[in-house]
């Protein structure tokens, strides 16, 4: 007997770059027959100190695009994207949208002990609060310490992830913290997970790191749930904005995905 | 006596982002008389890690929003743009178009005695190899050794001119190259004139730094001379193309450059 499956609508997921691939893994580990189609928007990354009215307009286009392409359901795994472009944009959406915020929130209200949350992000993602106004949404009195990173970023597209300069910096943002006695930390930066084993060690054991790619992936596989493929599926089909695929093949290797298709897409302009 | 003048149309100037106020500022000192327009593109900046491709588009239209508002010149205050777009886009450029990279160039063979010259800049700008060809091709014999700094832009960003930090980034960038024997060092992006001093200090005061938005701002006095009106301009007119003013107010500040107004203008979508 032949096993014939029907491939559902992919899943459309996007990022201002290449670190919302940490999604896309996640997503492969939770759902391995679905397919995806990524957009990285590459011409205008970054997005972390941008506004929101921007960021929004940029959401908006690529949100158009992946619709265009079929998608039916779209993550946006991006935390800036998250923060500042979800709670407008999925009021109009015609199909799911979720973003990497709530379930990051979600699983570091269940995470911690002390009550006292660590949230690092960009600087427009910190600026907007979004982490905290969600996890006190969620728990009133728990206590939420952020700081905005905007080194990280760089860093880590520099492939600085074991790096006495990566640890300097990351001492100098996530000290203070320690000090204040935060037993959990969310990484509420897509590119952050790279970064994973540099920040535990600095972190020590007693504190909790909560990937939001990780937890976004667990929403989306509740949700999708028996509506995928039983084949596993091949690799996402990329779509970027500008033809830089440096760090995607960097950052593919190291998050073991296969790459489909890559193809450049024009928006806005 | 009452001296009467006649304002001639502005200069245009543009950059991804604030950086180009570095050329602003050397401008202003060159030429106090002219009025400037000054074009940020912070919407898609930064362009330093982006394709030819997309930074000429880019370019493209910022050069057509500037030419509408009556720029006479215009002012490429940007090394990536000035290697990847300048030599197609002053073709067509109904206006004299002016990049930052050649009177940078012909600066450093001029500076340099022991015949090897240093070029730092974004990995576009170096990956073009722009300034090794100008430079060979007013010195053949000259040595040209050149190392793209990606982290330098964003160190600058956050402020940190004088850190431990970035000094560990410009020792692991510099020390090689003056291993080599440079005794010139082209500072090939307009950010990094803000890091003078620490570059100078690792360096030492053997190596003569070569600023390309100074040699920029002394050709177009040359090709200026006489035009401006005598009265002192006012600070630049500012577009940005997203309203995220922090930088801007510190950069003016530090540059000593007073501000006219401020407009968001949009570009491309």
């Amino acid at each position: 007997m032949t096993l014939t499956t029907t491939s559902t609508a992919p899943i459309g997921v996007f990022d201002s770059g290449i670190g919302g691939l940490t999604v896309v893994a996640a997503l492969r580990r939770a759902l391995p027959g679905e397919r995806i189609l990524y957009v990285g928007d590459t011409a205008r990354v970054p997005y972390g100190g941008k506004s929101a009215e921007t960021v929004t307009r940029y959401a908006h286009e690529i949100s158009d695009l992946l619709l265009g392409d079929g998608a039916s359901m779209i993550v946006v795994a991006c935390n800036t994207a998250s923060a500042l472009a979800v709670p407008e944009l999925a009021q109009s959406c015609p199909v799911p949208m979720i973003g990497v915020l709530e379930p990051g929130a979600a699983a570091a209200v269940k995470a911690t002990r002390s009550g006292r949350i660590g949230v690092i992000g960009t600087r427009a993602t910190i600026g907007s609060d979004a982490y905290g106004k969600a996890i006190r949404r969620l728990a009133p009195d728990l206590q939420v310490i952020a700081e905005s990173c905007p080194l990280l970023v760089p860093l880590i597209e520099e492939g600085l992830l074991e790096d006495p300069v990566t640890d300097a910096v990351l001492h100098r943002y996530l000290d203070p913290m320690l000090r204040e006695g935060v037993d959990t930390l969310v990484l509420g930066c897509t590119h952050y997970p790279l970064l994973k084993p540099a920040i535990q060690r600095i972190c020590g054991e007693g504190v909790t790191l909560v990937d939001s790619a990780e937890n976004c992936a667990l929403t989306v596989a509740a949700m999708r749930h028996g509506t995928e493929s039983a084949v596993p599926s091949a690799g996402p089909d990329i779509m970027l904005t500008d033809p830089s695929e440096g760090f995607l093949r960097e950052a593919a290797r190291q998050l073991g995905i296969p790459i489909g298709s890559v193809t450049l897409r024009r928006i806005g302009s």
